[in-house]
């Protein structure tokens, strides 16, 4: 099978204009079939701001209202989507800027209402892979922002890390998929504050050993549960590292097996 | 050759949510290969003025600045292209919604400062027929916004008109091409305040005596000759009419011939 890589670039890379930038130059030189997908950033929150759109949260998870989704809708999709395309259009990548609605990509469904309404978020229920390996077939990479639909004619809010790791999941059937998590940390720390703490490789014993120890940090947990997710959904290889470590060509980074 | 039908919808059109839904609903059912391009409309004015990025005219033309470039990049490829695929996903259609710098499909040169700067605004340049070739054969409708961009890294703003006579002439390489302009008014009218007044037929002799005449609305002027130049590329078939037409199968509207 054909080789494919999906890297997804986190939102305080967004953030980092410098270091977007140059993620992009090296994501440009990925060699083979690569889909990249990107996180949000605080750009929605200051915008949100400006417009007077209030950001309610509940426990931590943001609350998505419809003037919420219309000005996720805008930055993720339109602002940021677009310029990260013009960029690696620069570099010679033949980018092409995708939500879950263009080429009905991502199929989601609006998360129920239990005690708490999320508003418009979505959960991932289907990758349509024809669409995607149309896309790639054709010389194009798909770069995709964390937006889906529901085929109902409605946009939803999406977390990137589970788009991602769904895409590879889905991909892994016609692709030798491999899975790239990239962010601002080296990898999976023993110590948060210790980028030099890198885990090299965790595989699923190591992983319970890990939780069991309260060693991984509480927002890395639904990151480790997208990537075993697809390990067991044939993604052949998962990473997560740093996003400076293309450039790098670096080794340091940690490793995800079964 | 296989038909292709380019459509091209008016910012008024965009504006009115319940000629827009309808609309989509009519282009969803138009049969055959097809293109969608949407104009922007007032909510790029509107959601500038809250932000508080002022908008400055020259002789009736907008002046685009950085900041001004980002809120069209916002609306028109976020917020109004993403519910335009939406929607027309659930009609049924697969569409895909892109820039000009989605795929490098529509290539543009920023307009060269004369007497005044008009900023990130794009004269295009070229097509690439390949890209959007590749979405058709896939079983995909491209539904274009006015955004393009220049190959290096910068986005721009660019005129919808030109953007979809330019597609349709590139196409018509390919496909046999129908290039359709809607809005919100029945055709090139004698009398812009009478609907009734429908010119049938306009062919370039009749255009230019039209112009002596000064029967045609200003406004009117650059769209028409977008038109003549996409019959001068070989599309086969120019159309201007009610955005309407597809629903009513109407007869009433204008064909322009060489």
């Amino acid at each position: 099978m054909e080789k494919l890589t999906v890297i997804k670039i986190g939102g305080n890379i967004i953030n980092d204009e410098v270091a977007l930038n140059q993620f992009l130059i090296d994501f440009s030189k990925v060699e083979g079939k690569k889909i990249l997908v990107h996180g949000g950033g605080k750009i929605a929150t200051e915008v949100s701001k400006k417009l007077g759109v209030k950001t309610e949260m509940h426990e931590g998870r943001r609350i998505t209202s419809k003037a919420n989704l219309d000005v996720v809708v805008q930055i993720y999709a339109g602002l940021i989507n677009k310029n990260v395309v013009a960029k690696l259009q620069q570099e010679g990548c033949n980018a092409i800027g995708l939500t879950g609605a263009d080429g009905n990509s991502i199929l989601a469904t609006k998360r129920p209402v239990k005690e708490v309404d999320f508003g418009f978020v979505g959960d991932v229920t289907a990758i349509n892979t024809k669409s995607i390996h149309t896309l790639l077939s054709g010389e194009m990479t798909p770069v995709f922002c964390a937006i889906t639909h529901n085929k109902e004619g409605q946009l939803l809010n999406t977390n990137a890390d589970t788009i991602a790791s769904t895409i590879a999941a889905g991909m892994s059937d016609l692709y030798e998929t491999e899975l790239v998590y990239c962010f601002e940390k080296n990898g999976v720390l023993t110590d948060v504050n210790d980028d030099n703490s890198v885990i090299p490789i965790i595989d699923s014993a190591k992983y319970e050993e890990l939780k069991k120890e309260q060693i991984i940090h509480e927002g890395m947990l639904p990151k480790m549960e997208n990537c075993f997710d697809a390990l067991q959904k044939n993604v052949s290889k998962v990473i997560i590292g740093n996003a400076n470590m293309f450039q790098n060509n670096s080794n340091v980074y940690t490793t995800l097996t079964l």
